[in-house]
């Protein structure tokens, strides 16, 4: 593996966090695939195999439907959200497929400024190299919590 | 988009945020280019375009002058601080100058241990490159929440 | 210091968090040199150069040791956790050897969904260098905190 996969990795998650953390949903599905998977599932479903997922899209067209329901519900707006990514840990990379594991901490920020933790977990991605940059052909979002109720407002 | 410009911006980054949580403030300033610019705001007055931040300071003497401040006023010692930085997004370069995005979220550890979010936000940075190394000529520390009645006591 | 260094931490701190989080913990004690040293300490012991660390092992054979004991106590199992790393400070290099630190938040995760900040601090480390990895040879877990009542359950 290169330094360049490395920091191709490190620039892309940034910037997906990012587009999310400043509420710019509409550029959300960008960083996928035409054709990819996205899949919000919990460590105890997916331990035991189980494909029941919370949130599952199989196209970018998929995900900007998902964006348009819940600019429709204006859910996403009521709080603020921020994520803190883990350092990406590169498992393998094939040719121009690379797939990395990184975790990650989602906190909310309430209007009166009470911040919690939102959620916690790992990407589990399979990335498409292209030159500098990677676009995401999958992504498996394993929550450590099955506490669910909350998190499908928001795109993680 | 170098690797040297991508390690170079972990690194002051890292030792940023090791320099607060360290308490050795005295050497704080010295991330910073001798004239700079220094804000914390909220991230609803900076959406708005309102110019009104919690701190400014616009040369690194203002910022030695702050940290006097704290000193005297015995604020800083009280608890201790964890940054947690995310990973770096490099906007764009233009020759020995770059500009970026970085995540952060303090957690404040108070004398009985209990542990809290103290703020988190995101640094929108301008960097000075010198050679593998790079100072600070503007860090807008915007900060998620508009609640800054304790923000006023660190650097963030 | 090179690009291969810090990339090659950022692989070693990213797989080692991996590792915890995953609960694999069979495999922790392979990161580690054969003859390492691995303390948990607090910041107040360290600043003081108090020697009295809360877990303190100087062997490969130790650390498996400290493994077993957990699974058969079966604490580590109870909840889940998220190790969050900061970006690795890199503070010297001399050969093989590499010296650096790195901020940690650890999320604990409880069975109802419920979690909370379960450990911040900072790890002072040194690596041995072989090829594009690294082994630990040196780990001092610093934390924040000096309450360790529950700190003994899990790997820091």
């Amino acid at each position: 593996m290169t330094q360049d996969v490395s920091n191709a990795l490190i620039q892309v998650q940034a910037a997906y966090a990012r587009c999310i953390d400043n509420g710019d949903l509409n550029a959300w599905p960008d960083f996928f695939e035409e054709q990819c998977l996205y899949k919000i599932t919990s460590a105890d479903n997916h331990e035991r195999g189980l494909d029941a997922g919370i949130v599952f899209a199989n196209s970018r067209g998929m995900l900007s439907d998902r964006i348009s329901s819940l600019r429709e519900a204006n859910i996403y707006e009521r709080h603020s959200y921020r994520h803190l990514l883990g350092l990406p840990w590169i498992a393998s990379q094939n040719g121009d497929e690379v797939r990395s594991e990184t975790s990650f901490c989602v906190m909310r920020i309430m209007q009166d400024g009470t911040t919690e933790v939102y959620a916690t977990g790992r990407y589990l991605d399979r990335f498409k190299l292209n030159g500098h940059s990677a676009t995401i052909a999958e992504r498996i979002v394993v929550c450590d919590s099955s506490r669910f109720d909350t998190l499908l407002a928001l795109p993680l």
